[in-house]
C-alpha cells in the first residue's frame, strides 16, 4: 500500500479506488519522491477510522469521507487537503481555515461523466429498462409503456458545471419545456436554451423528470422530504447523481412504497456503501456512486489531485484552491 | 374483446398491447362501424394459433407474429394487412402479393422511441448501471469503472430511419469516431456527420459500441455468429434494438460466458417472449421488445395502422403501402 521509500509516509490517500485503472498517480508520487499510504481499508472511511489513521500525515488526497475538526485535531502535521472530485460536504472548510490547512479540489473533471450518466438514468427510468431487465431474469415478459424525453417537462435543480452539461446533452432529444432553479440563476444560459427560471416548488409540481445537481450543504440537506415528494406528479421521475442526504432516503422509500412516483434513480447515499430500504423498490434504480466513474474522468480527477498535492509539498502552490464561495456556503451565507 | 356490433368481426387485431394507453384506435373502429376482434390470447401469436383464428377476417392489424402463406391460405377473405410498426419479417410479402393481399406499415412512427432507447442502453452498458442495480439489491457495493461515449468508437450498422436518429442524438455527446455501414450508404449524411463508411467486418473489429438498426431478412438472419462476435474487441458492447435473429443468441451466450464482450443490450429476440440462456449473463441487459413502446410512438403506430385499415375497408385506399423495395428484400434482391 505504500511506496518503496524508507521515509515515513507524508501523504494519506483515502479515496477509493485510487490509481486502479491507470497507475500514473502512484508513479507521479514515486517520481516526486513523496512517500504515501493508500487507504488500507479499501472503502470510504468513517470519521473514527480516519482519526486513528491520520496522525503522521501532511497531506490527504481525499475522497468523500468526513474530514472534520476532530480529524484535523488528530493530525498535527496536516497542511493540505486535495479533494479528488467536486463535493466539499465531507470537508469542514471553516475548521480547515482556522487551522491553516489549505484545501484544493478538481471541480471540472467529473462533470462530463456525471452528466452523461444522468441522461442514461433518465432514459432507463422513462422506459423501465431496469425493471424489465430484472423481470426477464425471473421469467416475466412484460412490454412496458414508456415516455420519450421529447414528451416530458424536465426540471433541473442546480445549473452549475454538471447541470449545464445535462442541458447540453438534452438538446439533441428535443425537450419541449425546461424548468431551471439555482440560488444564483445563470441567465447567460438563456442565450442557448429556452429555460424557465422557477422556484423549486414549481419544479416539484410541474416537472415529469426532476434531476438534482447541487452540493450538499446545510441548506440542501433533506431539502426533499415526504412533503416535497408528495407535491410531485404521481408519475414523476427523480434523479439524484449529486449527493446523498439531499433527498431523505426513508421518505423516498415511504412514498414509493405507497405507489407515488414512476421511478427514481439514486446514485449517491447519505451513508455509503448503501444497503437500505430502497433496495426493496424495483422501480428505484440504484447505482454505487458511479457518477464520476468513467475511466477518463476518474483518471483526470486523480491525476489533478495528485499533481496538486505534489505542487503543494514542493513549493506550497495551489492551482485548484477551493474558492471563497465554497467557504461561504458552509458558513450558511 | 369485440366491439358492440352484431355483425361478425371483419378486422383481427393481433398486435399486443393494443389501445391500452389510449382507447382512440378502438373508438375509431367503433365510429367507422367496423366490427373487430382483439387478440384473445394476449401475447404474440404462433403460426398455428393464427391459422385457427384468422378464417373470417378481411383485415389484420398486425404485430410481429408470422403471417405466412399457410396463414393466408386459412383466410379466404383476407384482403389487407396493416402492420403496427416497421419490421416486415413476420409477413410473407410475396405470398401476400400472389394472393392479392395488400400490405401497409407505419415505418416512421417507432423510430424516435427506438433511437432514444438505444442511447439509454448504450450509457447503461458503458457504465454498468444494470449490473450495479442488481448487485445493490444483493448487498454488494462496487463502484464500476465505465467509459463515456466521447471516448469510444461507435459502429452503426443500418443508417435508415432509426440509425440516422441515433446519430442525431449522439452528436450531443461528442463522438470522436463514427463508423457506418449500410447496403445503400446514404452519403447525404456526410454533410452533417463525420462518418467513415466501412464494411461490417471493420465495424466488428474496430468499434467499441456496435449498434444494429437493420430489418430481419434472409441476408441479416444470423449475420452475427460466434465467428463475428469473436472478431469484436474483448471489451466491445453490442446493442440490438432491431430484430431478433440477426445476432445468434446462443452464440452470444457462449462468447459472453467465456468472458468476451463488456456487455450487450438485447431488446428483440428470435422467439418472443424470450426466456433463454442470456438471462444467466449479468452483463447482458435484457428488455422485453420495448424499443417502440413509448406512449406517443405506440399510439401513433396504432392510430396510423387503424386509420389505414379503415381507409382500406371504406374505399380501398392505402397511404402507407409497403414499397417495392421491401418486396425485393424478401426476394433476396
Amino acid at each position: 500500500m505504500t511506496n518503496d521509500s524508507e521515509q515515513p509516509p507524508r501523504v494519506l490517500i483515502t479515496t477509493v479506488p485510487f490509481a486502479e485503472e491507470n497507475a500514473l498517480p502512484r508513479e507521479m508520487m514515486n517520481e516526486a519522491g513523496i512517500p504515501y499510504l493508500v487507504n488500507p481499508i479499501g472503502r470510504k472511511l468513517k470519521e473514527k477510522e480516519l482519526i486513528e489513521m491520520v496522525r503522521p500525515f501532511e497531506v490527504i488526497i481525499a475522497g468523500t469521507e468526513p474530514i472534520t475538526a476532530a480529524v484535523m485535531d488528530s493530525a498535527p502535521n496536516l497542511r493540505f487537503i486535495s479533494r479528488v472530485g467536486i463535493g466539499l460536504d465531507g470537508v469542514d472548510l471553516l475548521a480547515a481555515r482556522e487551522r491553516g490547512i489549505a484545501v484544493s479540489y478538481t471541480p471540472d473533471a467529473p462533470s462530463p461523466a456525471v452528466a452523461e450518466l444522468t441522461i442514461g438514468l433518465m432514459i432507463s427510468l422513462l422506459r423501465s429498462v431496469h425493471v424489465s431487465n430484472t423481470q426477464m431474469r425471473a421469467g416475466k415478459w412484460h412490454r412496458y409503456f414508456g415516455r420519450r424525453i421529447a414528451n416530458t417537462t424536465i426540471g433541473i435543480i442546480g445549473l452549475g458545471r454538471i447541470g449545464t452539461r445535462v442541458l447540453n446533452r438534452l438538446a439533441a432529444f428535443g425537450t419541449p419545456r425546461l424548468l431551471a432553479n439555482d440560488i444564483l440563476p445563470n441567465y447567460e444560459l438563456d442565450r442557448r436554451f429556452k429555460l424557465e427560471w422557477v422556484t423549486k416548488e414549481v419544479i416539484y409540481q410541474e416537472a415529469d423528470i426532476i434531476t438534482l445537481h447541487l452540493p450538499l450543504t446545510g441548506k440542501t440537506y433533506n431539502m426533499i422530504r415526504q412533503e416535497e415528494l408528495k407535491t410531485m406528479k404521481e408519475d414523476a421521475i427523480v434523479i439524484n447523481t449529486s449527493r446523498g442526504g439531499i433527498i431523505n432516503e426513508n421518505d423516498l422509500y415511504e412514498v414509493m412504497l405507497q405507489g407515488h412516483l414512476a421511478g427514481a434513480a439514486i446514485d449517491t447515499f447519505e451513508q455509503e456503501p448503501y444497503n437500505g430500504a430502497l433496495c426493496e423498490i424495483d422501480r428505484c434504480l440504484l447505482t454505487a456512486h458511479m457518477g464520476s466513474m468513467s475511466k477518463d474522468c476518474r483518471e483526470r480527477m486523480e491525476i489533478e489531485a495528485t499533481e496538486e498535492a505534489i505542487r503543494f509539498l514542493n513549493n506550497g502552490e495551489q492551482e485548484g484552491a477551493v474558492p471563497d464561495a465554497e467557504y461561504e456556503v458552509q458558513l450558511g451565507l
